[in-house]
């Protein structure tokens, strides 16, 4: 029972004891015996008086103000951390660049440093619980990496359990795109959709799968890989090997390539600009040269658009979801993207999977991944409440 | 607990009330009290004593020798009807041409009248459980189909409805290529796996979903359909519309068109000998083409392997099974066409999702269907036990 008290405290905030008990469905006497015992252990606490309706004065209870949740997202390239109160509100946040392959130890090092800061500054004076999401596969039971490919030096690296003795609180890990899934859930789009799906579009491509109502996450926790889809036998070769890959033809990396070759032939005044001002061109030069109307610029975005939509297609054929949530740096691109996306799979799949098939932009952005790893950081510190 | 009592015996035989009391961890009183009530209602029955071990003899417990249940699976162009006792053993079955098209009255009629046959030659005198598999999407909750594509005057015809008030007993609707997966996994090569895919290429193309141990039918029933999957933009067009879908290319009726087209041409000797011999060349004359080591019938089987495996890729990468399940007619083109399979699979997926991914031929094959109706029969029926 205390893990649905938990959760309602955490998702719908200060209840009366009498709420408590009819939402839960619990004798009083039984629901009261475990309030006392959340109180005790520090998790839960009086709110001060309900509005009164007229007879005795009811009380609130809620959960313990002083809870607070850390959700850190590791990218290819970036670090971000914020810390949360038990409702999940964030209380601070800290983002910066930096470079996965520079390996565990540094890069937990510096995720260490960061909420040191946070301490520093008062954000907290203890963690009740840590969620990490990185980019690459995970063994969700084990809390490690494994085999990750754009992450060496982190295969099987003990990144669960080095932060529980670090921080002295439950620690949960999970892939990166799985985490924005979770958080999309949580408090965006996807709020109580049970089956759809969150495809992140950034340096690399991934998909986050929610089915029943909970995260799939495959055999070897590498379900989702959409990224090395093949897209086009006679394309690219992929970091992987391959040829075609969905994110060798279109990604953060492969939208750049791209937007320098049009910026050099001359095919993007847009971009040309830009690359004579600052030396390179990335993805959202393309975006900001499609917004003023730079007909290059929206090509690329559309050829790109298409691609990610026939394999969402696909997966759509297969899946059959509800939803369809796009994330991630390149969810920048926007209103073009998108409708090149809905109109490949509206196109394609069939017209009973598409029937109500919203398929929309990430409402949290770039905070899905830390809003995700906060829910799970809190689901975990739940469950070893008891 | 009456559900996974009933499931221990249909899946394990005769067992004692001591050992069905530690199976199922609860006090031997309240086993006792549920047997008696189970006794009372016909769908548990003494089973004479145990071995002795010395000491006081046990008598064992088994399911009414009695219990039948009854596997429906229809298909595009067969019925298929199999009547099983309480533990799935088969105690009869009939198969006949039959097309899907004529309708849900004419093709019910002729399932009761093969029903009908069976109790007539004494199979049963009563049944206990109906399941049915159908060509096309199906809402599992309703049971009944939704939509189905090659089913005119099917959509959302009250099937199961008419089965229980037909034959007085619970019954339940399932997609035809779903049923094949359940059946596989209870008495064939999925034999307890939890996450797998079991594909069926026959006059269609479909895919069986069992993900975290249960049938995933997608939001509205319809997953799995990647028959309509795209595999070649500028190939043939498709019932569905489209072009180039995986179905358009390797199915049945394609192979057959390609066989004929290859018969004609000269290009396969063995093929032409059978066009001339019979009118016409089906993918079963490819199969034994290629048994017979004609080069134009085992390219013809490698093509269309390889595009099965570009879709397999995909959803290996998307998925991550344990495990991945051929059946359906063309199954019977064997050791080639999934030796083409696997090659594309394990050179296009990752080492992670692939490194322990076996790739198998349907266990039960033509029986796959029929055995997993009656095993969702039997759960229906032990659902409505209490």
């Amino acid at each position: 029972m205390h893990v649905r008290l938990l959760r309602l405290l955490r998702d719908e905030g200060p209840l009366s004891r009498a709420e408590l008990a009819a939402r839960l469905d619990v004798p009083r006497p039984r629901l009261l015996a475990e309030l006392d015992r959340l109180v005790a252990a520090g998790q839960v606490a009086e709110a001060g008086p309900a509005q009164s309706r007229g007879g005795r004065r009811s009380t609130l209870v809620e959960l313990n103000p002083e809870i607070r949740y850390a959700g850190v997202d590791l990218g290819a390239t970036s670090i971000d951390v914020e810390i949360t109160d038990g409702r999940l509100e964030p209380v601070a946040a800290y983002s910066e660049p930096a470079d996965i392959r520079s390996g565990p130890k540094a890069t937990l090092h510096r995720v260490n440093e960061l909420l040191a800061k946070a301490k520093a500054e008062g954000c907290f004076s203890r963690l009740d619980g840590i969620g990490i999401g990185v980019p690459g596969p995970v063994s969700f039971r084990d809390g490690l990496p494994v085999s990750p490919p754009i992450m060496p030096g982190w295969d099987r690296y003990p990144v669960r359990e080095l932060l529980t003795r670090e921080h002295g609180c439950p620690a949960v890990v999970d892939n990166d795109v799985n985490i924005m899934a979770v958080g999309e859930r949580h408090g965006g789009v996807a709020h109580s959709v049970d089956n759809f799906l969150f495809v992140k579009i950034g340096t690399g491509i991934g998909c986050g799968i929610y089915l029943n109502g909970a995260v799939y996450r495959g055999s070897d926790g590498c379900a989702g890989d959409i990224g090395h889809i093949q897209v086009d036998p006679a394309g690219p070769v992929c970091t992987c090997g391959n040829h075609g890959c969905l994110e060798a033809v279109f990604s953060g990396g492969a939208l750049a390539r791209e937007a320098t070759a049009a910026a050099r032939s001359g095919a993007s005044p847009a971009l040309a600009e830009r690359l004579a001002a600052n030396g390179a061109v990335t993805a959202l030069d393309v975006a900001a040269g499609a917004a003023e109307g730079d007909v290059a610029c929206i090509q690329l975005i559309r050829d790109g658009g298409r691609r990610v939509g026939a394999v969402l297609a696909s997966l759509v054929s297969f899946v059959n979801p509800s939803l369809i949530v796009i994330g991630g740096g390149l969810a920048q691109l926007g209103h073009v993207m998108l409708a090149e996306i809905r109109s490949v799979v509206y196109k394609r799949s069939l017209p009973l999977a598409t029937g109500n098939l919203p398929l929309v932009l990430s409402e949290l952005g770039s905070r899905a991944g830390v809003a995700g790893a906060a829910l799970l950081a809190s689901e975990i510190a739940f469950e070893q409440a008891s």
